[in-house]
């Protein structure tokens, strides 16, 4: 019988320290049951969401994964076998699998998708057609409801939503500004992206570089909160909306994180702060996809790939991740 | 020529000391000048939102009074000489004028209404029919969009905003909690009007209280911000909208608010808070009068007055109302 290594959750990781939280485990490639799906992973989306699944926090918008369960996250695959009709051996699709070489999902409750196999890169449909992209639509077009000539600010404006979001509002008619960290994802954003300004926040004072803009910001697209919200807050325009996806610089905290100390902004300033959660926009985000893929096949999208080859080394892609080395989409190349 | 008492702010008062900060002065009645009326003030507005004004800080939503001014408030009273054509006097009218015997205002900038003298009580247009009422309206209906048979809380409930928030949510089918300071105001709100249920945050655990309510709180209309927001976050629920409508556990602080503690459930219930203002909705809060009069005239909708007799009191008044000393509404009795 054939191999299938995993990784799985042993405890409960302390900051960026996975290899002490994980390890790698193999058993025989399991059969799939009655209407599930066996998906051979060829790469695995490392994704910032999935930190908090594995924090034992049973307030988060899932539930915690429990300690000796299989890693999860987006996988991107090939379908080996089928015990559901819809999905047939050689397929390629996308869903919520394991970190592992073979995914052994439910298509009802892993958002098992086929994908189109005949766009250019396939690795899009976890870039420019992923669930980054359709994250970044949602916030930027249903949540923060940007319009044409709108100042669009945006964090974590080189990762892989961030970078989605930056793009989109661009193509929107946006004036949008990146905040990233160093110099090299602030020429990323200007000379690749071509964002009307990139704040470098290791090195430069957001509050101030935020404050000389003309007119405000119209609309926040957040992946960060924490302490730069305190920095974009007073700098908002009336009226400004601010769409909030992600705490990334919270989800590793043991302790607890102070809340805004610019939170009277929102009244002075008359904006709203929306959370918002893609799952909850999955049902006609397909709805999203012919612009996206209009923009992808027109060079108007684009998403840089940083890829880790081995399911082996998917620890220190996860933990690159996290801490902001690369630009663009972190992805582990397990087969294909 | 006749005297004219008046309010003047001498320094940025800390706390509740008004006393140090306030000087009633005399000078002669007014002349109102080109396109200028006068108005015999015969009821002061004891408003929390005025307290920002008299604060240095520049960035609230209006600027701040200047020091040596003349205190300004919402006022209820007569036309006593008018060079503008659409006031004439005799007319009931209310505006945005000084703390004095007299009110010398700009019709444009003080915005100024003649208001109906036939409704039963004309202090109603401070209370049912006046701005906390438009308030009340713009934040349930335009901000948090409440539905019927949805979980309303309301916070400082027995305030002016806060009681007409309360019976307004209750009469559009809403079940309403309320929380106020004290037993006293707690039975009031269930015995005279009508909330499903009033908890007492001086005495009683408020998280606790919230977390034991089945199904979570639709809607938060919010007047005190600060921690109390701590123990209503985890307990919205899940697209719960929150309409921040004052922050005056914060307005007489001289030092940096801490920021909610638990901002985080922002993302994980996917909620929306928004701050909003009065005058924002002005352009069309006459249009909400029409049901508050109807709610009035059929003794659905009332206002509990808590009258200070004679200018001189107006800081003590003051002082009470921010320390939510009274039920309702506090106003000063000044002439009529």
């Amino acid at each position: 019988m054939a191999d299938n290594r995993y990784w799985r959750l042993d405890d409960h990781p302390h900051g960026n320290d996975f290899a002490a939280a994980f390890s790698l485990q193999h058993e025989p490639v399991p059969a799939p049951g009655p209407g599930q799906v066996l998906i051979r992973n060829h790469w695995l989306s490392m994704d910032a969401g999935t930190r908090m699944w594995i924090t034992p926090r049973t307030d988060g918008y899932q539930p915690p994964l429990p300690l000796g369960s299989k890693m999860m996250g987006l996988c991107l695959g090939e379908v080996a076998a089928s015990r559901d009709r819809a999905f047939a051996e050689g397929d390629l699709a996308r869903c919520f699998g394991q970190w592992a070489d073979y995914a052994l999902v439910d298509p009802a409750t892993s958002a098992l998708t086929k994908v189109d196999a005949g766009v250019g890169d396939v690795r899009q449909h976890l870039g420019a057609l992923g669930l980054n992209a359709l994250t970044a639509w949602a916030g930027l077009v249903e949540v923060a409801k940007v319009q044409p000539g709108e100042t669009v600010l945006v964090s974590a404006a080189a990762g892989a939503t961030g970078s989605l979001a930056c793009q989109i509002a661009r193509n929107l008619g946006c004036t949008v500004i990146g905040i990233a960290g160093g110099p090299e994802k602030c020429r990323y954003l200007i000379e690749e992206l071509g964002l009307a300004q990139a704040i470098d926040y290791r090195n430069a004072d957001v509050a101030a570089a935020l404050a000389a803009l003309p007119g405000g910001i119209n609309a926040y697209f957040d992946n960060v909160g924490g302490p730069m919200l305190d920095a974009v807050l007073p700098n908002m325009a009336h009226y400004g909306r601010i769409a909030l996806c992600g705490l990334v610089s919270t989800y590793d905290s043991d302790l607890p994180v102070p809340g805004p100390a610019r939170f009277d902004q929102l009244l002075m300033r008359r904006l709203t702060i929306t959370g918002f959660f893609l799952p909850d926009f999955l049902d006609r985000a397909g709805g999203y996809l012919p612009q996206l893929r209009a923009w992808l096949d027109a060079g108007k999208l684009a998403m840089r790939f940083e890829e880790t080859h081995g399911l082996e080394h998917a620890l220190d892609a996860y933990a690159g991740m996290l801490t902001g080395r690369n630009i663009g989409k972190a992805i582990v190349r397990v087969h294909g």
